[in-house]
């Protein structure tokens, strides 16, 4: 008899995310094992009875799903399972705190519908967050020149740093864009814009996303009023606007979705998934063939 | 393929209720995500979770529970699901934190088998607690002159007060029982007599009861000996006992737990429920047809 | 309709333990209701929920299980469990913290597989551990002398004088074993030796094991490097060494694994199971029959 499907859900939130359990739940795991608060040492003992109670042949009906809303938290933890590792004896694991993986994942298969993003110029507003940061990685990964914004220059910097550490040869260049005229100038040439700043945050004006001519693509990630690139609405999905088309949160929220749940499907395939961004993104650009 | 039943249970205490999880399981709940310690801040991402997850036609499957010994609580936790509410993007959600809406629905319609409630009178001791004041807002909808008893005067007028801007025409008035001579003068002419106090504390004494001619159904809510009204078996259903028909809290707890029952079952076939007080009484009444 | 099979896990840990959960899934568990950081107040309200919620001939279907890492604070769970039940109203009870019933279980169990216990010389090493104390409890019921040793001799004492209690007649001494030469010395003429001591600590060298004439079974219940007992390796199970039967944690661990899985299922026959030490120890007997 099969051995029922568990997933443990770690999240050091102070309650574990009712979303992500409930998308586990359509994804048919028989028991979700939920807990909050975790740390890298409460984790340990959690890793080692999911690796340690069935045997070798049944460790894939196990896995693991970090979530939370604090992705460096989420990124800690992640560390800590892999720790626990113990050569073949291991669970599979994915990691999408704030859903930062797949909603990166999604945000950048959803431009790639539209413009070959190896070569691509693409502008990353409010890049420095960790939504950013993951687009940032898979889209230079890719081949496109990546244009890292922030209001504050050293932030921006910062977060180049960052990814140049992950990818080598990365291009990479980082943008200050405090003011209309930074975010204008930013924005020149660029043949996509995607937003990823905090809710409720408008980053971009419609008059400066008209202007530019060379923009074919707009992705706002932001579903709170007001829209983070002005003009754009949460639930478009390739809708055609001002010369470009433009995706909202809701519009990439299904694909999104999609991976989410792929992701978690595949976690069950094998006993030794590592589902991160790079990992997510490659779920995603299966299911979009 | 009908998407799994989730219900989740928020409860305020420290350790969220057994007894509200064997319940749900019972009632053929596939996952129970159970979360202790919630606070309406903390459930706004929780009730978000349960909103924005599923589509529009699964949200039926998705329900919440509030529960935990703290009504008060219970209540705030109600007001904040409400809030999050997006149009008919929402969950059903039925709030019996202590049991107070359950408990205070059968005992009315354990009352409701014996006497026509419209325009009878009723006293309920010990009124101002939560099942207590629940019990007053259902009789008073029905038509019931209610007496609100409390050993303090100033809290069963209060008590009253909090009804009154309930329900508009509440037939009402707040007797202060500090001593058995002020207990048998507000049982006079009464017909009910419903004993909402703590666990262990004796409300009525057995001659008082008896020598009251006009009662008809004398209903006892506390399970632990003492009884709150001397002489009432936990267990009695409709026993005879001087002259009245007597109900213990037992007595009244298969009803209580068939009540339960039907709303949460109730839960699951809209997505728009709100079950509280009144609707709890309604599905009750519903059944004792 | 059955009724689902419904677990309440009562942990002491921040973290209720996963791998308590996952042996009760693969037991065909339906709804795991976990809870961490109890105390034997909070443990109160889940107990009568357990209890209450049921009617009689389906309380048989909800059980309790006590784990964590912490055996004193398990045991006084247990009591606290015990003081809830009223009459025939209750559900069965398994305390296993630390996994300390099934690992002292298998150990004796591995040992009575090669020798006779009744009348048995037996050294435990480590001894005034929750493993080691159930293991002398369970070994002094079978008849064997039991020789209970520390690097105190104070602690030692007191671990006998905590059995004695338990057990009257039994045959116990304290030994202290801080030098290699008082272990050598508390080893002489034992036919069993077995190690529960903490993980990485070891108790024994292969020379004074290898040189104990006597020596017929050694068991060491520690899994991680160095061994308890060197030069006896983790997987060994009945090994030949230095003219002893050896087994290593992993070598216990298939059958701890099958006495908690049996012990689960005992739990769910009727409704007034207590599973402790010697309730645990006779369904190992059983099994091993």
């Amino acid at each position: 008899m099969a051995k029922p499907i568990i997933l443990l859900q770690l999240d050091a939130d102070p309650q574990p995310s009712a979303f992500d359990a409930i998308v586990a739940a359509d994804c048919g795991v028989d028991h979700l094992l939920r807990h909050h608060s975790v740390t890298p040492d409460t984790a340990r003992d959690l890793v080692h009875g999911a690796m340690f109670t069935r045997g070798p042949e049944d460790l894939r009906h196990t896995a693991i799903f970090i979530g939370g809303s604090d992705v460096a938290a989420g990124e800690s933890l992640l560390a800590a399972v892999r720790e626990c590792y113990f050569g073949p004896v291991r669970v599979s694991v994915m990691l999408d705190a704030n859903g930062a993986n797949t909603t990166a994942a999604a945000a950048v298969l959803s431009a790639a519908r539209h413009v070959e993003l190896d070569g691509a110029t693409v502008l990353l507003l409010a890049a420095t967050g960790p939504v950013g940061l993951r687009a940032a990685r898979l889209l230079a990964r890719q081949g496109a020149r990546v244009r890292l914004a922030s209001r504050n220059a050293h932030r921006a910097e910062a977060a180049c740093d960052a990814v140049r550490r992950q990818i080598e040869g990365a291009r990479l260049s980082a943008h200050q864009t405090a003011t209309e005229d930074e975010t204008a100038a930013a924005l020149d040439g660029a043949g996509i814009v995607i937003a990823a700043g905090a809710a409720g945050v408008q980053l971009l004006t419609v008059q400066t996303r008209e202007q530019c001519a060379s923009l074919q693509v707009a992705i706002d990630l932001n579903a709170v009023p007001p829209a983070g690139l002005a003009g754009v609405e949460a639930t478009d999905k390739a809708a055609a606007r001002g010369g470009a088309v433009c995706y909202g949160a809701i519009g990439v929220g299904g694909l999104k979705m999609k991976i989410h749940k792929a992701a978690l499907a595949r976690l069950f395939e094998t006993n030794d998934q590592v589902l991160d961004a790079e990992e997510i993104y490659a779920i995603g650009q299966a299911l979009s063939k």
